[in-house]
């Protein structure tokens, strides 16, 4: 299968940068996938950030994403290139599942996910059993705010909550590799970077607390929360991860700017735990400057590699501007869907291929570094970052 | 003249998609043009949204716009290519601008114009005056800002300014197909998106109305004056269209990211009117995120393609990445020039030719889904959204 | 040395072009270059925006401007193509600075250096050194936050701030050519536009001079010291320069975006002082747009060309989207390598080459038109706008 994930750029490169390209992957941020076969309706929602159907008369299959699962993913499944909507599901159907989910995983030629297990849903494969539909190995990622629900579901008083939520951390965290953040998606990464007072924690907990059904949205929590992270972790420098950028409707997109994650990046350096900036689209450049300024940060574009599809050399290219080549990773960001997780890889290839290809070319780089680049990309940069 | 339009790239391209790209647009946003001649100061001054010369010793015309000017509209008038300004001028005049403008709309290839009627100027070409020099269809947008001058200019008390204000409304929006906000131009787009209550109205209309020659600025009234459109169009479910992103001198840039109508997105989805956000650039990319998150969010690059002109390709590429083919439409937003009528369309022509030979080339699409999301964003996706 | 700067894009450009885009440079923005040899950590420090060396294990050079140094730099030494890190600093450490900086130098093709004189180093070259290094001339740059350092050292009281000020602008200017804001360095460039009142400065100046060993941050002595700026060169008209976007890790990314001038750009149009917006990546756009609309203001991309090597043409070409071409500048912005003013250069003839080439060969430009604007943008924009 990865013999055709390079058609029509493989000529263009040498074989050395083939072969670092068609490497095995580490994907260091993904969810699970489905186990249950998907209707029309289900494999829609599924594709797509908006968590409503199409409007009526339109389809999510009409978007990058969907004629790149037509494109790529039919022939995974046995089916041409450019299949219809229904031949593809129906063959998926066909084939069950289990069996879409073992081609399409094995295609994406990951040799290790890690993978944030803080969507509590049986229906998504577990760490394990991501790792072994395609014979990968896998890792955990601690999301915090899930850590901090079950805090909150265990009923403690305020004065207990933050030494609760700190023991919960310890024991959620100590077979992880890293940790991450979705303040974005709760308040924005508009936050007050400074580690709030106690005080302010008793308090803002005896709110929390009074309604433990809500999520946590509450700015003083989330910045406790992110420290309380940071403290639980810093021991054995394992990073922390956030959601940047475009995602679902419960962001909002401008507040989700990397940038806005400054005085915190600055704030947490002296801690030795590296920050891992997630997606960032459309703010990819400002995550770019970030990476290649602070010591410890890093940055990737997963999740909007696979959604502009087609359209996502340019946005690799454009990472590719600015940050350094061992500050830079690769995650599909997969989640229900392992179409998902195999056109993450895949365009990360494709445009990775694309920019070193162009580079090459132009006379700018030679082979050599061109394939280290890959390698670096690909999963060294995961292996040293994340302690694989 | 649509022969020449995709010179250079038509090649490339299956007969299915020349013919797509070359089909009759529907241009979702335009003004009218100017009826008269224009010597060259008006006509510079006409070809800028900076709404003043340019500074000594330069000019106008060395801009992307002006080359294109050049390069593009002087053949429509019988010139070479690359014609120079003042020989591209005194052709214009010899013909006459009801004979230039008869050329340049013909030569854009385009159905239907909805016209935003909010610019009190009777030198510019009515709705059906544009229609006619070219055999077009013409429809009718409503400029809420538009509106509401006319009902403070009528002088009411500040009790009644608010029933006035719906009455004119919906006599207003009786034989239109949408209605547009120009907040961005007013305030900005970071405007709270609640409904103001009827006492905080009352209000800010007895300020208004205390200097009724003054433009609406007021926050309050701004957003009053959306959700009355909104209640003036909701039962006909037509779309309400925002100015974002770059214009004249009235924008304050940062101000105008679509981004920043998120909270109003939110809470207009139940009133099934539809969101249409305007030119966008440089924040095309949060548009583009906004038509695929939200199902009622539709999006263009107008007034960017014909401005950024050579460098359009890339800007149309940007809104493809993330955008649903179902969410695009093309416009002009042309006003005062029929040049630009033509080259908006010509860029969106070209543009998109490009990115689809693009894609067929390296496999990602069907020439058969090419030509079908060439009609979608050309024409189909405005004539359902405003039910023409 | 120019002869293979357009390797690989020459031969698609027409004579009058490629001579054109080899006319030597005005560079509008430079600081001098190191005069002392550097060994692998000073060099490496040196090359990097961030202040720091590159995390345990990695190195700077594995970054665009890494890899751009031995490809491009390399053979300027007399190198290989692609030299080892280590083979290029023994060479660079065999042939001295004052000859690594004038081989360097030269081959940037650069006829007037712009010298921001605003770094108190005796390690670096003066403006003086850097003409004599290449035959070059060299003019002086005033930056506006070291005049007034140099005021508050000499210890004035808090009413005599301000006249002091005013003196000491007065006298640094004389022999300039323009003035320089680093704003965006110490609060941001989200600063009131208006010029605050005496008493204000009195206020903010008193406590400023509590604490003479400071960097200037205060927003209302900042303000101040824009306009105390403009006071003293208006009468003759010439420039003020403002850092804008990325930089060092002084900077919050955001609050560097251009667009947060708008109102100071607004207010200090009356008074003849264009306002030059530099390097801006990555708001270039942002920076394009102001340039477009506002007749005073001009924009490059400097520093940014640089970092971004083989990624830059796409970051050149989106100043041209809509930056009109009698207000783009060059400048490399280099400080302290003399391979960033080569490489400032280099990547701002190869990328403008390759998007004049592109619109070329789309019959989109004329050759003359395209040569013209080389030029523009090379050299007669800054020579009128300078007044050199």
């Amino acid at each position: 299968m990865p013999g055709t994930v390079l058609d029509g750029v493989a000529e263009r490169l040498p074989a050395a940068v083939r072969e670092a390209l068609l490497a095995p992957l580490v994907d260091h941020h993904c969810h699970g996938v489905r186990r249950d076969d998907l209707d029309r309706d289900a494999f829609e929602i599924a594709m797509t950030e908006a968590g409503t159907p199409a409007p009526p008369g339109a389809t999510h299959f009409d978007t990058p994403l969907g004629l790149a699962i037509r494109r790529w993913c039919a022939p995974v499944l046995g089916l041409p290139p450019h299949a219809a909507p229904d031949d593809y599901l129906a063959r998926r159907a066909e084939l069950g599942a289990a069996e879409a989910n073992r081609r399409l995983l094995t295609a994406a030629g990951v040799a290790a996910f890690l993978v944030d297990t803080g969507l509590d849903d049986a229906g998504l494969l577990s760490a394990a059993e991501m790792a072994a539909a395609c014979g990968a190995q896998a890792r955990k990622i601690v999301r915090l705010e899930r850590v901090e629900q079950r805090v909150v579901a265990g009923g403690p008083d305020a004065a207990a909550y933050a030494d609760r939520l700190a023991d919960e951390l310890a024991a959620a965290t100590a077979d992880a590799v890293g940790i991450k953040s979705i303040a974005a998606y709760r308040h924005g990464l508009d936050l007050d970077p400074a580690r709030p007072s106690r005080r302010e924690v008793v308090a803002a907990a005896g709110r929390r607390l009074a309604d433990p059904g809500g999520r946590l949205a509450d700015p003083v929590l989330l910045r406790h929360l992110l420290w309380a992270g940071v403290d639980a972790v810093r021991e054995r420098g394992l990073p922390l991860q956030f959601h940047c950028g475009f995602g679902d409707t419960d962001v909002v997109l401008h507040r989700a700017d990397p940038a806005l994650l400054t005085g915190f990046i600055r704030a947490v350096a002296p801690c030795g735990v590296p920050v891992v900036l997630l997606h960032c689209y459309p703010y990819h450049r400002q995550a770019a400057y970030l990476a290649a300024v602070y010591p410890h940060v890093y940055a990737d574009v997963g999740l909007a590699l696979t959604h502009t599809a087609a359209g996502s050399p340019a946005v690799l290219g454009e990472l590719l501007e600015l940050a350094p080549f061992h500050k830079q990773m690769y995650s599909s960001d997969c989640y229900g869907l392992a179409e998902a997780c195999h056109l993450g890889a895949l365009y990360h290839r494709r445009g990775l291929a694309a920019a070193l290809a162009a580079r090459i070319e132009a006379g700018e780089w030679s082979a050599a570094d061109a394939a280290r680049i890959a390698r670096m990309i690909g999963s060294e940069n995961a292996r040293r970052v994340y302690r694989l």
